[in-house]
């Protein structure tokens, strides 16, 4: 193991207020400060799909967002992101961005990716092109990019993976980690350790304990929200929180529905992304204060309610759940973008909402309303 | 022929300057002036894809709308739309919009429709439904929508038919303006009436003798951009602003291409709608001061520049065209959106520049600087 010779001269950590095990807190960056608990919509491409950086900001109050090192890396290509500066001048996103390692996407290949200790060798799905993905390659592509918060190289394993498998891999990715804190180059951009250990409690302390002494600036909770129970998530959200120490940021990575971001902020959870409302929001799936609702259904043809009668956003305070419907049904371009703007506005106000009651000391309460507010109804199904 | 017992009261038309044919003026309405000459965005659907009100007002500087009788008589509904309002209150667009008769769609539908002298009974293209169009139906569902501006339902030929046939349908349009006129029962729906007679100047004679005494509150030239020569579209625009009485506002349906709009309002055509801008949009064809550009093309793989140096729209004030070729290629969206709005701000601009110039009677110079400003890439063919 190199000793790491940069540190991150930009990123702090502050927790405002606990209650219970859930924390209100702020995260400070030199593209600004991010109050937490926060959900990161997530900009695969260099876009967050169908918006606009003022759409993020103005409509949906997002304060951070989530890029893909493996899409951007393969499309545009790191030489077009550079020609721009970095990708917050390509995309005009001038607030804070976290970057993901690749390492998921590179492990869902599967049968076109080769490890070893030195890293992974993959074939990519666009061009089926060969490439080398190492803790070092991957430190200097966030980088590039400019990322304001960059994971670290880790292995996701299948969630049917042996405890033999496990323990090999648990070990690959803390070497690989010490290998990211050696490379990275700029003390600009923060670097986040992941801990793994899928559903085992065993492993995941084994993991912990290997891991947690290191100086990365905040700790992301990986290989979840995968297949497993929900129950068991919830388990070793709880379990990974309390072992992380409480001056840093703690990130669940890829959760998810807005259960999963009530019980997670509820075991200590700090910052979430997910694909789930943007890509719900394309498939006219919205999530309200009532539950969710699923716009092509023939009972809403001739709703003039608007999609949620408690949120405040853009689509609510204009459109009724026919027109938007007919948008759907006629595969109209607007209908993603007023359905996504829906969808995050609702996934950023329920954490603004939790920090709120934090801060108040009430989020017991926060998480019984939000529970009794939902709606069964059967025609949503 | 029965008398029409209805006139509008709210449409009212000025001719503010002459440079050659050319004109500027202004077209007022209950919801708001249109000044001329104009393009209007087409909104089929009751979106303008991709965007949504605030865009076409802000961004784009859109005066008026183009909806589509026939598309929003099969989706939504008019009872969906009657349920809202109008097609205003549905899409919230306060400001005009003009519909058209659904007469063009309708005589697309060629094998699945059968003109008689009452109408036209077609199946639809989406369920293959039966329905009935009569000049009376179509006043009926124009007003339903809340149509500033009504189309006479009128009989489109197609470029090749007969002079024979043409005379016949000339006479059968003609009769059905008159059943229009009898039907309208709103005097906030101005009406007006199309002219057609294909690329024969006897028959444009015939048609315009036929109808330009009738109460219309504007004219139209009808049955022009459906495959015949540019020089044969333009001899029938002078031919038809020629006949029209200069005090009424005169459009050309669905033209055209920037060139067609200089040449058109050259020759005295006060306003004009196309999908071409927004479609191209959609398809990664962009138009600009120095001619198209088609973004996709490899050569803009990694240029910094906007799409049109010389465009405010917010497309090129925040944008590459190698950030909106990667968007484009990746499927994205936001690229149909970043797209839509600089080429409707294209056209809107162009518009507005011909407008100042006939103005200040600078008319002839602003279309040789449009030409001159073209420039031949042989990379964009």
């Amino acid at each position: 193991m190199t000793e790491p010779t940069i540190t991150c001269d930009t990123l702090s950590f502050e927790v405002l207020a606990n209650d219970g095990n859930a924390r209100a807190g702020v995260v400070k960056t030199a593209r600004g400060d991010i109050q937490t608990p926060i959900f990161m919509p997530v900009g695969t491409l260099g876009t967050v799909k169908g918006l606009t950086p003022e759409d993020l900001t103005d409509e949906i109050g997002a304060q951070i967002i989530l890029g893909n090192t493996y899409h951007l890396y393969l499309r545009p290509g790191l030489d077009v992101i550079e020609l721009h500066g970095d990708l917050h001048d390509m995309m005009r996103w001038d607030k804070p961005i976290l970057t993901d390692s690749g390492g998921y996407q590179v492990f869902s290949l599967k049968e076109l990716r080769k490890i070893t200790e030195e890293g992974v060798e993959f074939q990519d799905h666009i061009h089926g092109s060969k490439h080398m993905f190492t803790p070092e390659r991957v430190m200097q592509i966030q980088e590039t990019l400019g990322s304001d918060i960059m994971m670290a190289f880790d292995e996701c394993p299948p969630h049917d993976a042996s405890k033999k498998y496990l323990r090999d891999s648990l070990a690959r990715t803390t070497r690989w980690a010490d290998r990211c804190l050696s490379a990275r180059s700029r003390s600009d951009c923060a670097l986040f350790g992941i801990l793994q250990g899928g559903i085992d409690e065993d492993l995941r302390r084994e993991h912990a304990d290997m891991m947690l002494d290191k100086p990365f600036d905040g700790w992301a909770i990986g290989g979840l929200s995968v297949g497993e129970e929900n129950s068991a998530m919830y388990e070793m959200a709880e379990l990974s929180t309390g072992l992380m120490r409480d001056e840093m940021p703690k990130y669940m990575m890829g959760v998810g529905k807005p259960d999963d971001l009530i019980e997670c902020i509820y075991r200590g959870v700090d910052m979430f992304d997910c694909v789930l409302p943007t890509r719900n929001a394309r498939n006219g799936q919205v999530l309200t204060s009532r539950g969710a609702v699923t716009i092509r259904n023939a009972h809403h043809s001739h709703s003039l309610e608007p999609l949620d009668p408690n949120c405040s956003c853009y689509t609510c305070q204009n459109y009724s759940r026919a027109y938007i419907r007919h948008l759907y049904k006629s595969r109209e371009l607007l209908s993603a973008r007023l359905c996504t703007i829906h969808n995050l506005h609702y996934y950023l106000e329920l954490v603004r909402g939790a920090r709120e009651a934090i801060l108040e000391g009430t989020f017991t309460q926060y998480r019984r309303d939000y529970y009794a507010a939902q709606v069964e109804d059967p025609r949503e199904r």
